[in-house]
């Protein structure tokens, strides 16, 4: 079963060439990892704080089409590569069905409340590979 | 002597009609305040969190002319009304000489780490009235 | 019948003292008037660039209580003052059933693609008194 | 002669683990880009609406260490590849002296106005190969 995030660019987010801009698609993928986690059954604000943490280590976009305000904005993920301190996500998002963005972002994961790295929890693990 | 403060509209910061978005304004004046404090001796990232805190109670915008993309826009920071555990500040924005916004923004004084209102501490008062 | 928006903010839009920075209210009321619209049958990415535009010349925030990380966030939009050219949207907030912020803002009719000033069209105008 | 943009990250785009959160960093190397365009003698207000556009395609980030509140944060700005139609600008970011972020972002050079690609005019050509 896949997962997909629907969501509609704001107003604010759209430049004055008329299509969001870049550093927006950053906030839309950490916007889909947060419902994903949820769906997951480990709902972000209760899971982070208190059983596990990641950070953000690396993040690779690359834009196929543009996306407007106001438009459909479905991202769906998936987890790519899967190590023993660190994994990939991957977000591949369409615009009004037409390709818009792709991202691989890869998180490390930390000790909570800490910057120090640490084995990605075995309930997450096997989350993410299912 | 009156603190200004000048900064360029970014170009994520402009939307589609070719103006700031209006939320932006209050980034602009909380940037603004993080000077205004420093140059009063109060550096924001020690003060705030190991001897004073605030929280924004109250904001006041009145947009009068647009700003865009780089832009100079200069922001004067006074002092309004002085109250026992809060205190306005009045931002006054021009783009390129013209009026832009004036914000007056009502901070209330917390305990550092709470949400608790306090009066505010002599030294931050007695630079803010000077 | 009364309009409410749902949201959720992001991980990105609350700060260091765990709660929603200030200025993202703009945005999400904005958001809110986005669906507002919409649902008086003025679909935003149509209506605003063909037949009508606004201009935001005023905004009145006053901060109630904090919003977290992924709370339930309810915005309440009704329409407030109504003038010739110009009207005034309330948004009422509440995060997790508390109240939390409630935003006046003043929008100006102006025609499309200008920053002049016109008379509220008729269309817009009875929906929003309806 | 090498280019140099400092800024300070504002209070609104640090997150509540204390650091500056990773969708800001495009923003930064946007604005940083902006300022070493103007630095080659192309004002971007003028040189891209009127004279050349640019649209981003691709861009690949790499965290090495955090950024806070108010730090000095220095970025300096090489061009990497240059092709016929596009080129890429490379963003090596340091935090109080210490590696923060590296960005590899591939901008297309379009038809003012349009999503068409177009040669990369041989002024901007020749000001980035210097």
């Amino acid at each position: 079963m896949t997962f997909v995030h629907h969501l509609r660019p704001r107003y604010a987010e759209v430049d004055v060439q008329g299509v969001v801009f870049n550093a927006h698609w950053l906030t839309y993928f950490d916007e889909a990892s947060t419902r994903f986690f949820d769906w997951m059954g480990f709902p972000p604000a209760v899971a982070f704080f208190e059983h596990f943490d990641v950070m953000v280590v690396k993040a690779v976009l690359e834009w196929e089409g543009p996306a407007g305000f106001d438009d459909d904005v479905a991202i769906t993920v998936t987890c790519g590569r899967m190590g023993t301190k660190s994994f990939d996500l991957v977000f591949t998002a369409t615009c009004e069905g037409a390709p818009a963005c792709v991202g691989t972002i890869t998180y490390v994961s930390v000790v909570p409340g800490t910057h120090d790295s640490t084995e990605v929890p075995g309930a997450l693990r096997t989350a993410l590979q299912d």
